[in-house]
């Protein structure tokens, strides 16, 4: 038996940090902070003010608030009573294990621990636990109290149960929880974000183009469809009625060309297989002009938002404004 | 002296071709298409019909109308009286370069041409032009109709002149044109879609997630933040007030990380100015927190919309309803 999740503690309170104590908060529960840096508790407060507005927007649980929130320098003070802890420390392998065996150490065995880590392996993170089971990678999306994406990775000590607990837990605030079934370095976001990060320096680096244009490059065609749709479904539906099978023939070729600093793999009857079947397989009961109308309708929607919060709109009103 | 831009053409009616139609039209210009294939014709105007609802929603110009549209199977027929040519025939570089010479000898010497190819450099396909210096890559995405970017690539024999001529119709069109100043495989849009295409293929090739996996964990993350925020100024946010500064501290290392296939350029003195002049400059007179305030606005409002959209919320919907 495991007890409900009613405290939850936060170890560490950079950006990620504060954003899942404004997520915690939110959701009406007590929330109690640590992080050892000068100054932490202030900027904590802060974030969580100027954050306040958007979860209010979004809505508030029953007895949210931000008075539900305390503060302490000490990490064992923070975790002992807690049920569910949050680990958000910086990036490094080292500081991450030292931090994360103290939690394990000093909170209560069957609490549930979960770390931000961008691309740090659980099972490395828990092998030194002396509870590892109920410890999890829980990787959410800045900015945390709004994005829904949580990444959840079970290490090779984890049980079931707590993966389940976890992703219960955070399907309860809200998330969309995925559960990442395999264990890989950067595990499942990241490693899109970082081949798009790493193409996108390589073109600064050579003189191609500013960030600026990059970005813009991305943004008005690509990106605004990746709000909607995944790489996936977005080539599914670039394909006409052919769907996948289609784009695939149309630029499986492109594969073999340097379109990107990034080789890609045999595009095998095996891969084939799995893409197309895959893409089939989550358009679910849409059929292929149920999805097209879907996308449509929803960027037509977007177009009207975008363009009141595109940075680059806003400069020229502010032009316009002032002329 | 050039003529203004009155009749338009459209060589290849695919998916993309027909999305040109549909905005070409939607401005009031009289486009007439062409394309070799058997029942293109009946396709494009069955394609027309079902992307109008989108772009009268848009916003028609005066005079647009479906009925400005017409057919005919013979090419020189199609762009022999056009002021702008747009081809669009499948990504085969022999057969675009083949199209592209009838278009340049059949048409009026100062139409301008563009070519909606996804990776083909425009040098290559001007070399054997007539008039090679009215000929630019004008790359769309998909829906043409709704997407506002269009990448304009001119190739070494192109005008200046006759970019800038480009560009002001593609605006004329209420699209973001782009001009891309260096030519590369891919231009710029692509290689980024090419990056996070190959990884994802990798992902999937390798067993470590599903298309619908690898496809949920990006949109739900930084799928949504792409809608507005490009790859640098995502990660410019992503730093709180130290900025691109920071995230280059903190996740620099991570380019020597296995965490995508993609190996990163060295992160030498220059790249790191680049990259952070660059985020500083495309900021313009925002502040940290004034882009911040933007973006939160921005994705409160969006999640309202995206839950309307989301396939895996409409599949949900449709099974409450059924029980």
């Amino acid at each position: 038996m495991t007890a409900e999740i009613k405290k939850v503690a936060v170890v560490g309170t950079g950006v990620i940090g504060n954003g899942w104590i404004t997520r915690f908060l939110a959701k009406g529960y007590d929330v109690i902070a640590t992080d050892p840096a000068e100054g932490a508790e202030e900027r904590m407060h802060k974030a969580v003010e100027q954050s306040w507005p958007y979860v209010e927007e979004l809505g508030l649980a029953e007895g949210a608030s931000k008075e539900r929130l305390t503060f302490t320098d000490n990490l064992e003070e923070a975790v002992k009573e807690a049920d569910f802890i949050q680990e958000n420390v910086p990036e490094v392998e080292d500081l991450k294990q030292k931090v994360l065996q103290d939690i394990d150490r000093h909170s209560k065995p069957d609490a549930l621990i979960g770390s931000s880590t961008s691309g740090i392996m659980p099972s490395e993170l828990q092998a030194h636990f002396e509870n590892p089971e109920r410890f999890v990678v829980a990787h959410p999306f800045h900015p945390v109290y709004i994005l829904p994406l949580v990444e959840v990775v079970p290490g090779k000590s984890t049980t079931k149960e707590n993966t389940d607990r976890a992703k219960a837990f955070f399907e309860g605030l809200n998330m969309k929880a995925l559960i990442v079934r395999n264990e890989i370095e950067g595990h499942i976001a990241d490693r899109l974000i970082e081949a798009l990060w790493r193409e996108s320096l390589h073109i600064v680096n050579e003189g191609i183009a500013t960030t600026e244009e990059v970005d813009q490059a991305f943004i008005y065609g690509a990106g605004m469809r990746y709000a909607q749709y995944g790489p996936f479904l977005t080539f599914h539906l670039a394909g006409g009625e052919g769907g996948m099978r289609h784009m695939l023939k149309q630029f499986g070729p492109a594969l073999k060309k340097p379109w990107t600093k990034l080789v890609a793999p045999e595009l095998s009857d095996e891969l084939y297989d799995k893409v197309v079947s895959g893409c089939e397989h989550q358009s679910g009961d849409m059929s292929m002009s149920d999805l097209d109308k879907n996308r449509n309708e929803f960027l037509v929607r977007l177009m009207d938002l975008v363009q009141e919060y595109w940075p680059e709109d806003q400069s020229k009103k502010k032009e316009t404004t002032e002329v």
